[in-house]
Order: C-alpha cells, then sequence, then structure tokens
C-alpha cells in the first residue's frame, strides 16, 4: 500500500474492547481512543486539557484477541495506523462519514503503569516477531545478518492481512 | 513546544533497557529499537526483510523504571516522541552528531504478545492517567466534563519534564 | 501544547480555498484535502486506487492568505498539523462530530508539479523564516551559531497564534 | 513496503539541492534541511530556538528535477518519507552508519511564502497528480466515482519506483 494516512494517537480506551467474529471465524476488535491535548495556559501558568478527540479504532486476527486480552476501559494506548474513511447511510437514509483508525500497532503506555508482556502461543520465530539482530556497529566476529533465519512467509500472512478479506469486514 | 520533528517507530529492542541515575537522582533509560521494513518482491510473490534501522532512544523519570521493568531484549515496541541531534567529539577530537530519540510515549506491542497492564503506585488521579471521559455523543444524563476533577498539576510537571533538567543530562 | 494528534496528509484539495475574515479581521482559509491511497492488487498485478479520505482543512493569519494565493481546485498538496474534532448540532437538534486539521504547514507537493517560490514581503528575518544555519559539521571557520541573530519575536507570535483566538473563531 | 519508519519534517534548505544523474540517466537530487524546533522560556515569557535538527534527505527521478529546479537555500519545506540507515567505511576502515530521509513527497512551506505552481508537463492523468474526485457528500447528481479514468499505471511505477533501482544508486 502507498500514500495512505499514517497516524499515531495517544489516550485513553473509553471503553473496553468489543471482540467478535466474521462469518468466517475471524477475530476483530472494535474499541475507541480518547485523546486529550494539554495546552499551556500562560495567563494561569499551568497546563489545561484540551478538548478530547474521540477516534474510533479496529485490530483483526489474533492481533485482535491479544488487545481485547490485555486493554480495558481507561488503558492508556499508544496506536498507529492508517487514517480510513467510511460512506454509510443512516436509518433515514442520510448518507454520512465516518473517520477510523485501522490499527497496525498498539500497545499500552508504560508512561504510567508497568506491564508484563507474554509473547503469544502462535507466533513462529522470525526477527519481526521479537528475535533481535545485533546493531551494526557491534563486534563482527558476534554480528548476524539482519533477521538470519527468519521465515519470510511467517510475518508475511499478517502484514499481507489488512486488505486481504475486504468481503468479511463485519461493518 | 513548537517545531520539534515528531516520530513514530515500531521495533525490537537490541538489549534490556539500561536504567542509570543522574546525580540528583532522576532515572533515565537508555535503549536501541531496530525496526525492519518488509518489501514485497513481486518476482519471488513473497515478503522480504529490508535494512534494519537502529535508532537509540532515552526515556526519563519513573516512565524510565517503568520501561526498565516492562521491556526486555528482543521486546517488540511502539514508540512516538521527538527526534533529536546531538553533537559530540571523539576521543581523537573528530567532531560526530548522532541523531536519538526522546522518547514521548512507549509500550509493548501487542501484535504478536498480551500484556498485563498494572498501573503504576505513583500516579495520581487525572484524566490523562487512564480516567476516562463520555464521548460527547453519550446521553447526557450521564455525561461528565472531560478530565473533570483532573489536577492539572499532576500531569503537567511530567509534561513539561523532557526540557526541565538540561544540566542533569547524564550523557 | 502536548499529548496533541499530530498528522501528516498528501492529497488534492477539493476546491479553490475559500478566503474569510473574522470580526476582528483575521484572516481563516478553509478547504478540503482528498487524499486517495493506492493498494497493489497481487492478482492483477497492478496498483489499483483505494477509497479516498477526505478531510476539511483550516488555516489562519498571513499563512491564509498564502494558501489562497497560492493553491487551487486539484493541487496535490502535503499537509501537516493537528487533528481537531468539533461537536456541533444539526438545525434537527442532533449530536454530530466532526474531524478536522488544524494546518501547521502546507505547501504545493513537488512530485508532478514545480513551483516559484516568493518570500512573503511581511516575513521579518529569523532563522525559520528561511535564514539558514550552517551544519554543525562544516569548516569551524565559516560554523555560525545556529539561528545566530534570529529575533526570537518574529516567529513566536505565529507559531502561537493557533490557540490564541478562540472567541474569533468563524465557524 | 510495509512497517517503514515514516516522519514528517518542517524545515529550512542548508544549501541548494544538488542534482545527479545515475549512470543509466536516473536524477536524484540530495540536499540537507534543518529543523529548529522553538521551545517556550516560561521565565523569559517568549519563544527560543532549540537545537537544530540536521536530517540529510534525497528525491528521485522527475521528483528530484522538480525540486531541484523550485527549491534553494534556505527555503522552508515540508518533506514526508522514510528514515533510512546507511551503513559505510570510512577511508580509515572506520565502520560508520548514518541516518537520512528518502523523500515521498516535498514542497514549498507556504507559512511565509507564497507559490506559483505549474504541472509538469511529463505528468499524465490520473487522480493523483491533480484531478479531483468530488467528495462523498456531494449532490448525487455531479458525483463521479473517485478516480474515475485514472490510468492505475500511470503513477504506479513512480510510486514504484524508489525500491526499483538499488543498482543505480549514486552513493
Amino acid at each position: 500500500m502507498a500514500g495512505e494516512t499514517i497516524i499515531t494517537v495517544v489516550g485513553n480506551l473509553t471503553a473496553d474492547p468489543e471482540l467478535r467474529y466474521t462469518q468466517t471465524g475471524l477475530p476483530v476488535a472494535n474499541f475507541t481512543i480518547a485523546s486529550t491535548p494539554r495546552n499551556f495556559d500562560r495567563q494561569a501558568n499551568e497546563w489545561k486539557d484540551g478538548e478530547a478527540l474521540f477516534l474510533r479504532a479496529s485490530v483483526w486476527r489474533e492481533f485482535a484477541e491479544h488487545v481485547a486480552g490485555s486493554l480495558t476501559k481507561g488503558s492508556r494506548v499508544i496506536a498507529t495506523g492508517r487514517l480510513k474513511q467510511r460512506s454509510y447511510e443512516t436509518r433515514e437514509g442520510e448518507k454520512r462519514t465516518s473517520i477510523e483508525l485501522e490499527v497496525d500497532e498498539i500497545g499500552p503506555s508504560l508512561r504510567y503503569a508497568t506491564a508484563q508482556v507474554t509473547r503469544a502461543a502462535s507466533s513462529g520465530g522470525g526477527q519481526s516477531r521479537g528475535q533481535v539482530s545485533e546493531e551494526p556497529w557491534s563486534t563482527p566476529g558476534t554480528q548476524t545478518a539482519p533477521a538470519a533465519g527468519a521465515p519470510a512467509a511467517a510475518g508475511g500472512d499478517s502484514w499481507a492481512a489488512p486488505g486481504a478479506y475486504g468481503d468479511d469486514t463485519p461493518f
């Protein structure tokens, strides 16, 4: 994909994520992130909350189950993904559009919390799932090729996923 | 602050975060994030790993302790912050520059993992620390003002922190 | 400001920017950016347009006049700014929200076009308005301090502007 | 491509772009963007320049010629692209790395300037090159399908370009 509108949002979940399954059994989690900016009030000499941005978000597959099992109402998260617009019709036949976040990555923010992380059982090997290549300036003797031995297909189907099941979308 | 270069990075820690304390007792954690892009090889019809980007990162205060207590070598993270350039001189008197990430938010990615999140004991109340304002389209009767009752000063010193202790920087 | 949701959008203007003035004479320009992602269709082996994102945007002050004088319907632009949510009520008394872009920087994309650029007459000096500091690795003899002599106040009122005239907002 | 580190930078060119041609005649322009953040000094009650970030950037093909023909030393630009790391060896045999911006879109900022934009002669049709689809909420009678008639291949090879000529890279 190219030319997509990428965005990173930091905020709190307004409710527990809703986990559902498509007819073909594909998990999808939906939730809303409330992001509240803070402005420095020069007259009062203090920070004040600005108006919150509420962004509806969705995440797919095992990733959706990880989100539903890890985050709850109030969780502060950092999320990045692509901004998508949906057009729909109300019951009164009125045309509307909404803007949503198709999540590529999300996690609990560690700013005011700690987390105990558990690798998902279903995750295969592969550098992009957690193995680490050495930095290029490390001792030559210990240097391994980036992602050596990483099965390219392992992560590939996950990355390829978002565009792959248009007909399956539960909206 | 204004006009800063904001960036979001997704990748894996190349080692456990190093937690240190400044002379005045301020915690700081340093670590490197390796971010590996994936390219779709049209001839091979498969995804292949591109060349990794290694970005040195730092995080401050209680936040640093949360990071050091939650993330380890190999952790897949999502981080956002400001790109900073440092000029320094090598022992040979050569001038060099390096680019680093001053982290604003970081968390473990839930793409291939789950997380058990614990609110930090030191965190006060306040919407930006986890309480949730109702969405603007919720029932008027249940609607609360955004961040009502949030002590503005509570989060303020955290947000104000990054620029506040230049002399303290342990580099 | 802190904790705002920053976004960069690339797309085409759906119409000429509308330039208006607030009661106090402050210029504001409004326009819509249509951003169309492109997906690679592996079966057809070609790129296809995805669904467009339409983002309403606003820009203020002299900056608004520069935009209105430089961009027209169809212009391909690159814009960055802060995502803002507005709540409003329809004539039928229905509550709605919309998401808009408060533009921090915008310019015509040079991908498929060239541009002849003219410094605005009203612009003062100052590094952030075009003067250039030398790179830190340049010859010591010719090295000047970054932004030496730049009147800090010059750009300051522009940067401080977005939050400064809430009552003036022409919405 | 997926999993790349996307970044948007606003700053001034430190020199005119250098336009060169690869052995196969492919144009490439290189330049450095100096981005200076501004911090609000609460004690002095004024904005002050922070330390500048200098980011080396490159842009390819006709796009490179447009950049070289439109921007000069001091131009304030807005650029977005992918952060890339290069490893190289100094003449002394020392291993080094540098971080650069592979530009996807760049244009002159209209904050302190106006621009007269000219569509490139070589540009074909296609929505992503300037034609504009109607917004989804426009009158049904005038609504056209997004990018109707846009030759998908036209823009495709430009987007596909960055990864396509590794051997040609003039570094």
